[in-house]
């Protein structure tokens, strides 16, 4: 459908969630996603995409201001996905450390056809490789942690969601939401985007925005 | 602190959580409310705010698109609130035919010093009679449907958000977000709105936004 295969329209997308990972982070890219559905479905027509929240073992996970989410599968359970969303949150630290997750998400990236996070998501995904000679975003406080990790990955300030290859990141939290429907608009078009932008009545007027 | 009672800084924050809410209904808002105490850690201070998810009867709820979360609270458990926040989704509809309900929906609204919603969480409120002789906000496609079920309140198309005495409504989905924010200034400042803003990187842009 795509020019450039890396956008070709996805089936099944997989968001990893984890113990304090942070809510908004998975929330908002679940949300944009699943109205992909939402669209279709006003439009006559069968779903398109399969989202999944998928935690390490399946069971529910605490998310950091202490939500607490169920998963639709555990990592065990999941052997491919077009499209593997990583989200951010003080959880990715120790997520990094484990070495369980680090082979699903490497393996899982490898096979994907795109490769995405949010917020500190990329130091999930950089842990992995998938960051290495690419340019990414990341949480605009974190990118002292990330250098001082050793993470690969050439941060770009000041961006809402950057695409190098088949990979894309996005800034902090809110983010997300911005990268996830940039995606849809590359998977259909622009025309698709706007409605599900509408659907989530997405024209956000940020209060005391400026420094008044 | 504020000169207007209505927003004086609250304590207790109450999100009514249900079958079928829509998930970035309540997930904005509560990012944006539990961000308040992470603002405030920073700053070397004690919480400021305690936000718990309130259920019918405590239990985990499955939102509109498939994400299942717990509650902190039942309904029984929750005498008094600072704040409601009432979400919506399709499973508003349902839930202004249940009495239990809408009767705590109703006695707790009295006593708070903010009853507010986002989106068709307007239809629950308005069916609690919060609504009656006042503007509000609720989401873009719902206001035939409104009027239909003879509910009262006088519906303000094309805002955000809308504040009337002190009932506070905003528009569909997203827009519990900017909601929820403006509280956040009104009630600190707006400097303080602004930390929790960057907490979240909110400094949203929207792809696609023009008719391109």
């Amino acid at each position: 459908m795509s020019a450039d295969p890396v956008f070709d329209p996805p089936r099944e997308i997989g968001i990893l969630i984890f113990d304090d990972v942070e809510e908004l982070d998975f929330v908002g890219p679940w949300e944009v996603l699943q109205m992909i559905n939402t669209v279709a479905r006003h439009l006559g027509e069968a779903a398109r995409v399969r989202v999944r929240l998928i935690s390490p073992d399946g069971g529910d996970i605490t998310a950091v201001k202490g939500m607490r989410v169920g998963a639709h599968a555990a990592m065990a359970d999941v052997d491919a996905l077009d499209v593997i969303l990583v989200p951010g949150g003080n959880g990715t630290r120790p997520l990094i450390e484990r070495d369980d997750v680090m082979e699903w998400v490497s393996r899982i990236g490898k096979q994907a056809r795109l490769v995405t996070s949010v917020c500190t998501g990329a130091f999930v995904i950089a842990k992995a490789g998938f960051l290495k000679g690419r340019r990414a975003a990341t949480y605009w406080a974190a990118f002292d942690e990330f250098r001082a990790l050793g993470l690969e990955g050439e941060l770009v300030p000041d961006v809402r969601y950057v695409r190098d290859g088949n990979v894309v990141t996005s800034a902090g939290v809110s983010a997300g939401i911005d990268m996830s429907l940039w995606l849809v608009g590359q998977w259909y078009s622009p025309a698709f985007a706007r409605m599900v932008a509408r659907g989530m009545q997405y024209d956000p007027a940020p209060p005391y925005a400026a420094d008044v």
